[in-house]
């Protein structure tokens, strides 16, 4: 029914080829976007063209609708297409990427950027800030006296070939159409689909250039993914998407069910990466960063490299050391240290059996160590430390969790997110043992 | 998952009742809206609380998951709730009140307000104007030299009072919301809803004021609702909206596959219109005028009311004179004429067994006689003179149409949309005869 929706046709004159309703249209009744539908929709966007209120009316149409791999496929490439491309061609080094979905506790890209870039791979980490209950890596970095996440292209080209590892803020010329439409999304119900979350995450990974990618996929209470039906699709159609740019790309699928080792908030998951860069740490944290450390190796060349080695012997946290002060940081300076403090106790015996990922994630943020809005900002001490982790063994009395922040108006609210939090079974139940990494798709 | 969408709460403190985002999400996983979030977000989108990008989301949410009776009926409640009521019980007659869905042609509040005044009852008809394909009401009586569309209420009151028939336009006041609903409807594909749809004329309809309400519902090629199945249900939900607000009201299910008349334009359709006020016009439009009447005399308690009678003897036509000049137009003034006109021929014998509304309604869109976007000026002399309607034998060579422009320029796109317009049927078929009516509902 195109001649019934003028709307960006006055009289005779046509000014774009495409009607936004059109497009709008064809996705609300189900039916599939044209390749030059959706170069001109994004592109349209991106210009102004297309106004924010239409594309939220289309992204609630995919949403509903979803789309097929050769629209998903497309769309991607149009955000891509958006904006520059990096290319780490004129580097020495191999590269090799990793993304997170996102979960309580992931501080996963601290210990792993450097363990791998010890093995002489670029490991490239354009990162995030945090919003709602899951943190930011560049809010957790910040917490080190005198870091900075902001680099320019030719900083981090120089430390990547001289440091090998980087983590910093993603410039904005990468995806501007996926800024966009992220913050259209975070605010019109339209973030949780698969088609729109695959493409957001791999036009931006596609767009840096890397020539292999690792994807951790979470799934459970924390995750955006809760059902594992949903994160395997999620994976599945990130790897297809990289595969199909020429970007090796393989998937973990991990458990988010409850938190990622024992700190969620930005000051003490520095201090827990620490620890496994020493050599130390919770078990869950070190597994993880194993298992993605020998996928990116392998991706970059570099099968037989012995990680463990690496996190035992001091050079992974040799590298970390001079990824740091490379962007300013003192890495020898003391953490930020909360104002106050207040401890979480348990009130029967027994063994933790599961702990909430979101509720955990939902009190740190409460607790100051998260964001509301854009441009918050955070604080770096305020976070949950957990002292009875799943497997462990609980008396009454005992201290589950000691909560820190520099405002203690906040601890009412944030003790009210972890009511249900510790599932402690009787004594005497089997609990079975976590495994972190579920399956891997490539 | 509230605990997820901190958007409108900041920090501790809560600054509204309700998040857009979880209503969004709430209809966006086919859930039904609870009447506080109605109010809510009704309301703050009105107040600009809820942005016109969540809006649009969730008008398309609704779009795909509908909206049961009592989600409808209190959406429409709140868009009556945002602006002000108006009331005739001052007036000495009794109120009647009619709208039509809209469709090519459909000129009939012209005739039917002053015909069915003609018999006491006060008819306010608050109209619009038109856009796209289908014509405004107020655009064509703007083609007579010196009538004006905006009356205070005062000066509306008083036309009723005095003269029986008001048609002006819809002030601002009525249910703003709609207003602003309706605008972002109309540019993110969200328009064919049955429940944003009934809800939409429904609210404006209530907030009105009047006693009984007779509406045309139609269905076909030119109709927002080309299923006859989609026009029923719109018309059941409109009638059980009024009848639940206590407004007595019926529904004509009426033919829009072809145009209504033998004209599509502005002033070409204020001239057919005095034909039938002067006792002829073309058949159809007399049916479908003289049935609106009788229903609207109906429910005003005049159910004997002789319709025809006042056609015939000019009853109806002075309460016209009356009802122009009482808002400064110049009855006896001639209609502005087109600078332009040019013939449609057939190229073959045949009888017409069909007219496509929707191409006619285009030309004469494409001539001038509509908008493209809100604001824009119409011609007034601009249109379409059907010459050959359904049911008349056609030799080839014979004028099917006479399209008028002031600007010449036009006249190739609006060919274009007459393409297929006539169906012609070899000589020796049978053609089925045309009834406008086809079901009443109440």
């Amino acid at each position: 029914m195109s001649t019934t929706t003028p709307t960006s046709t006055a009289g005779d004159e046509i000014v774009e080829p495409f009607d936004a309703i059109d497009v709008i249209r064809a996705k609300r009744d189900g039916g599939k976007l044209e390749p030059a539908q959706i170069d001109w929709v994004v592109d349209a966007y991106t210009r102004g063209v297309v106004a924010e209120e239409q594309m939220s009316a289309l992204a609630m149409a995919i949403f509903l609708h979803g789309m097929e791999r050769e629209e998903i496929s497309r769309w991607t490439a149009a955000m891509i297409a958006s904006g520059e491309r990096m290319s780490f061609d004129a580097l020495s080094r191999p590269t090799a990427d990793k993304h997170s979905t996102g979960g309580v506790g992931d501080k996963i890209t601290l210990p792993l950027a450097p363990l791998v870039a010890a093995f002489g791979v670029a490991v490239p980490q354009l990162s995030g800030r945090g919003l709602g209950h899951t943190g930011g890596t560049l809010d957790k970095l910040e917490a080190i006296p005198g870091w900075r996440a902001a680099l320019s292209n030719d900083e981090m080209m120089a430390q990547l070939e001289g440091v090998g590892a980087v983590i910093c803020a993603a410039g904005s010329g990468l995806a501007p159409a996926d800024r966009k439409l992220y913050a259209l999304r975070d605010v019109t119900g339209t973030v949780e689909s698969i088609p729109l979350i695959a493409s957001s995450i791999m036009s931006k990974k596609i767009a840096e250039g890397t020539a292999s990618l690792v994807l951790d996929v979470k799934t459970g209470a924390g995750a955006f993914m809760r059902e594992e039906a949903d994160a395997r699709e999620l994976a599945r159609t990130m790897v297809d998407l990289g595969t199909d740019a020429g970007v090796r790309t393989v998937a973990l699928l991990t458990d988010m069910s409850a938190p990622l080792g024992r700190t969620v908030g930005n000051a003490l998951e520095v201090r827990e990466s620490l620890e496994v860069l020493a050599g130390g740490g919770p078990a869950d944290v070190v597994e993880l960063t194993l298992a993605l450390a020998r996928e990116m190796l392998a991706s970059a060349g570099r099968p037989d490299a012995d990680v463990e080695a690496a996190l035992a012997d001091g050079r992974a946290m040799d590298v970390w050391r001079a990824m740091i002060a490379a962007q300013g940081g003192d890495p020898q300076a003391p953490l930020p240290v909360a104002a106050h403090t207040q401890e979480l106790r348990a009130r029967q015996d027994g063994t933790v059996r599961g702990l909430d990922a979101m509720g955990i994630g939902v009190a740190a943020w409460r607790l100051g160590a998260g964001r509301s809005r854009p441009g918050e900002s955070v604080q770096a001490a305020a976070g949950v430390e957990i002292r009875r982790h799943i497997g462990e063994p609980v008396r009454s009395g005992d201290v589950l969790a000691v909560l820190h922040t520099d405002t203690p108006g906040r601890f009412g609210r944030a003790l009210e997110a972890l009511e249900d939090a510790w599932d402690i079974a009787p004594e005497g139940t089997g609990t079975a043992s976590r495994s972190i990494v579920l399956d891997r798709i490539s």
